[in-house]
């Protein structure tokens, strides 16, 4: 499909990337641009034929597909590379969770004879390094593709996508940003203040309550394990959306708290018996499966 | 163990009870108090010996242990039947997520020569109803019993747990109230909250964002699909406790909206970054495993 992909960054979705093109024989020749020493080591024990650089030289002029898969800071450092290596047929793409800033730092940034396709495949963990990636990773999960002119390599990119797994769709950036600052960014930023005030409630109480987490607390511990430079990037390139989320739920969390106050009984129950159908709603659409959860064995 | 038990309620606890008394010998007879008829034919369907009373008289003058397991809001119309027919060697203890309510209730309500030890098992699961029930839903998990002068009993109480799985711990319910408002009632409350807010928003922008619930809204949806009634009455049966926990969380989430809006990079990170020890000691505990989620399959 392509004859030679550079892949940028290889943590969880970059090596992810890179199992599922080898499987999916997507191209067969990858290369990975990766500092980590570290990382190296566990990237090269995932498939031999891959090829390691670690640095970005006139190794890169001939690659057809690059796809940048470090946190999103890091881009601007890197454009300058493919600005100076990179032939004009060749495609970039990248996997940034926001895309108003990529797209901004690309019309900035980007040589004009180069071209960039956004892309944001929603899929993910809590884990971060290449160890954790899995072939699979995007299967039938949903990868956003940001609209753009030329629909000759959006074509490229959305095949590249379904290749993987992927199920596609088409946004604006605009559209894309408020969407996800929702049904992304702000549960992760609930999660990680939830065990920040478990953490402070605990030193005010002076004993373990985490010993106690199976009540909830559990699950959204998991969440609030992800990568933390990544989610920095996230939550201030998408600061807009995400103080009007955040205002949002908080205003929505007082109406609960003046509810459980006054003992408002039909307002109480009519919110909690309305959030079963949306979901029904997830379990409907496949993005969760419907059998009850006991805590993970 | 008991001669005659009796489970007053037969949902998800309730005809968890039912299987694992069955099923670890804790009782040959055991009676189930249920009134729904749809949940009467499914309790038959559980096991053929068990009893089934549509009514509360004198066949359960002679119980050993009756177990409430309806929702806490049941227990005051309960409580005149079980003056009126138990025997004074007869135990009763509950499952319900608040303590010093039920305290108060037994202190006002219950005859001086009957007693009650309360207990608080802490599992469950976002389904209701018998069908869901499990006999290994205590397993390994926590059993909170209130500490009470019978000494005897307690360790009656004690027994029938452990016997069941759980791993017992003896608490003041005013310590319970407040540790169990953190840890189990505030994630709760907040993953109900972000699918209100998530239904507020799909009003507002007038499309389906729900479609895109895998960023991390799916995991919050399902804690969200807890049942109403029990939840209700745990929110206003711990009000004060409720306050204060969700007056810290906003106050939390008010100083990330500034660090969001302000840059600030070194603050947000720190609580990005501490969140994962939160983590590694609840792995640690042994309160889930440390697998990675890459959604459920």
């Amino acid at each position: 499909m392509f004859k030679k992909i550079l892949i940028v960054g290889c943590g969880l979705i970059g090596s992810s990337i890179l199992r599922g093109s080898f499987s999916r024989k997507i191209s067969k020749k990858i290369l990975v641009f990766e500092k980590s020493k570290k990382n190296i080591s566990k990237i090269k024990k995932i498939n031999s034929k891959v090829i390691i650089l670690k640095k970005l030289d006139k190794r890169i002029s001939d690659i057809d597909l690059v796809i940048l898969s470090t946190p999103m800071s890091q881009y601007e450092k890197i454009i300058p590379y493919l600005n100076k290596f990179l032939n004009k047929k060749s495609i970039i793409t990248d996997v940034g969770s926001t895309k108003q800033n990529v797209l901004k730092l690309k019309n900035k940034k980007l040589n004009k004879y180069l071209d960039w396709i956004l892309s944001h495949p929603i899929s993910g963990s809590e884990v971060s390094g290449p160890e954790y990636g899995t072939k699979n990773l995007f299967l039938n999960k949903w990868c956003i593709i940001v609209r753009d002119k030329n629909k000759n390599k959006v074509k490229k990119i959305i095949r590249f996508w379904k290749k993987l797994g992927s199920k596609v769709i088409l946004m604006d950036p605009i559209d894309h940003d408020k969407i996800f600052s929702l049904t992304s960014h702000l549960p992760h930023l609930i999660a990680y203040n939830l065990i920040k005030t478990a953490q402070d409630f605990q030193k005010k109480e002076k004993r373990n309550v985490i010993k106690f987490s199976a009540g909830g607390l559990r699950d959204f511990s998991r969440i609030a394990a992800s990568n933390e430079v990544m989610w920095r990037d996230v939550f201030f390139n998408n600061k807009k959306n995400m103080v009007d989320v955040i205002n949002m739920f908080i205003k929505n969390l007082n109406s609960f708290k003046k509810n459980i106050q006054n003992f408002e009984d039909k307002n109480l129950r009519k919110k909690l018996i309305n959030s079963k159908k949306v979901r029904k709603m997830i379990i409907n659409l496949k993005q969760d499966v419907s059998e009850p959860d006991f805590g993970r064995k």
